[in-house]
């Protein structure tokens, strides 16, 4: 059996980007940019003015000059601006060329078509030169980079409509176990309700996933088989259940039958210690554990670091560390993943305070579902006491902000 | 003027939560609960078995006993386990009542239809009694919660089908100026594509603020105020541009006209002075700069609390604390908000280290384009020194994690 540690290290290497795609630009926000992107052009593209106020020269300081015309923002001013002479000018207008500062408004005494200008003025005081923000051609975003709105902003100025990203990978979800009959059925003796289904969908919705779809199975090797059939045109296939060893647990054997290798089934690890990764051609099946919170873990921890490598963003979720509330106990020789809460307590030395939500079971989400992170317990007997510090992950997605 | 402090703190005490909704369980994900959800039932629902095993009694330790039956998940065995006779049970099926114990399949020796069971058995082992999860009535979740994949799943397990919450609100943006053209056509002399238009719009969806718009508007105060109209309905506006105090700046006299009452307008802040904010009966409206970089801080500081607001959740955003790699310089009464880089580094005694990204002016998008947040430099001429100590607020969406 493979560790915690060695598992995410075999799904980051599995996690490979899919085929790039042009988009527009309104769907670019939150992915990968697959392209360099330089200024078209000079920012701004002509000496701008940064105030409402007076284009000047310099050697009219503390004169009285004629206003000869206005400049409003996306008009250029035709004439000539000889001494004596000053033009009205909006913020975002182009300052002609032998303006040498805008005078802001409130600087300045106006009587009839006339204004007193200040006795100091700077050379280009207010306004922008022609490229001072960004010079034509230069790169200003690169491959790679994650699409901000800020980016979009700049994407837009320079006219780009569309543009190659990594995409999101397409999902399918299938739960299986007997048990479960859908949230809007009302139980007989021995069944309950799927709560993984919603969950997973809950997940896909969070992290914008594609085309995401979620088929129940029943517990048969071949309904198994032709379910992942169904779904071969996804990136991404999320099984729930059945991957235990027991005799009803057919997703290893369905994924065998369905030409898939398994990559790694097994991890020391609790909750979810029968976790499994398979693949075939590009597409990525995580057979997960049918217990709900061993289920949650193993989307948080492994089925989103697939999908962050896939989507070309660094896998690995780097771990904060905070200063532990209450103990944290561990057993044997698996890393404990246990259900916390995360608050920002400046005055710590971690600067994160983390409260435990222990739980009863791998199937208890009743007493975590306040948590917005998994505290990691290392192995061993010895687990960790309150006041230690505690390597931690947030959940996706986040609830802090 | 007021202080920025001031104007978050008007911005905070406007922002009211809209009507609640009852909205399907796939839409509640990350919305906040408008009520309380209990347990439908105990769950466990009955004595679950938590591991592949035998059911047994205690009694039988040691002992060879006969498998006098099979209990696969989502069944229930109708017969009687007598002394000397055990049941194969799968993980998640119903223990019968008489079962004490259920013991690992690794654990026996089994040989034809009897196992041999190991000599020491404790009472309960394997088993997770009912109601030892969730008691029936317990109140799991609260109204103002929000709603993560957790607590789907919870609800999912209760047989909750839709649940009330606090929605998001609806947008109208309208962007103003002259100068501007839409992004996908080459700009005049004078003339420059609009970043803010689309920048707006990322924000919106990254918010999953619902039923976007964009119109853009002359600067003309008639076609303003009839684009107002057209937005009526709106429960947020957003505009750029105009708001300042140029003979072209329409929008503060455009809201008059439409009929908002102006909470505020102008805040000691750089950048972004000239920021507005009116209402109208429950609507909020927004007069944010034209100046994108500008633009950008009214949303991330300002809209962004009031949405939270809206939306039941806490509105400020707390800040956190980091260290400065470089200096941050001041001047005036105004509070610099200036675009930075905080990347974790456990090492450093606030956890974050700040690299700052100097920008040319309140228009220039390009140099800070890389920002995840905006670190807060008090008023005064004294600004901050490399290696102080600077309160920060990260930027929406989160590119963090």
């Amino acid at each position: 059996m493979i560790s915690a540690g060695e598992a995410l290290e075999l799904v980051i290497q599995a996690a490979r980007p899919g085929a790039l795609r042009l988009v527009p630009l309104a769907e670019a926000c939150g992915l990968c940019l697959a392209e360099d992107v330089s200024a078209d052009r000079d920012y701004p593209p002509f000496a701008r003015a940064t105030m409402d106020g007076f284009a000047v020269r310099l050697a009219d300081a503390g004169r009285s000059v004629a206003v000869v015309g206005e400049i409003p923002a996306g008009c250029v001013f035709g004439g000539d601006l000889g001494h004596g002479r000053c033009l009205e000018i909006s913020t975002g207008a182009v300052c002609p060329p032998a303006a040498e500062a805008v005078v802001p408004k409130e600087h300045v005494a106006r009587h009839a078509d006339r204004v007193l200008l200040p006795a100091k003025i700077e050379m280009g005081q207010n306004i922008a030169p022609q490229g001072s923000e960004c010079r034509q051609g230069r790169r200003v975003l690169a491959a790679g980079d994650v699409v901000t709105p800020l980016a979009v902003a700049v994407l837009a100025s320079f006219g780009v409509l569309s543009i190659r990203v990594v995409p999101r990978p397409s999902v399918g979800i299938i739960t299986t176990g007997a048990e479960l009959i859908p949230p809007g059925r009302q139980p007989s003796p021995g069944k309950i309700r799927d709560a993984n289904g919603p969950m997973l969908l809950a997940l896909a919705s969070a992290m914008q996933l594609e085309r995401p779809v979620h088929l129940a199975a029943a517990d048969r090797l071949e309904t198994i088989v032709a379910t992942l059939q169904r779904m071969a045109d996804r990136d991404l296939v999320l099984l729930s259940g059945g991957v235990s060893v027991g005799a009803h647990d057919m997703v290893p054997r369905a994924l065998t039958e369905y030409g898939a290798e398994i990559v790694f089934h097994k991890v020391k690890q609790k909750p979810g210690k029968p976790l499994l990764l398979a693949r075939k051609d590009r597409q990525l099946l995580f057979g997960l554990p049918g217990n709900p919170l061993a289920c949650h873990l193993g989307f948080q921890r492994y089925v989103a670091a697939a999908i962050r490598g896939m989507t070309g963003q660094t896998a690995a979720a780097a771990p904060f560390y905070g200063e532990l509330a209450q103990a944290a106990g561990s057993k044997g020789e698996r890393t404990h993943f246990v259900p916390a809460r995360a608050e920002y307590a400046p005055a710590l030395r971690t600067a994160w305070r983390l409260d435990v939500l222990p739980t009863v079971s791998s199937a208890d989400i009743f007493n975590s579902c306040r948590a917005n992170c998994y505290v990691e317990v290392p192995p061993g007997n010895d687990g960790l006491a309150a006041g230690q510090t505690a390597a931690f992950t947030w959940f996706i997605p986040s609830t802090t902000s």
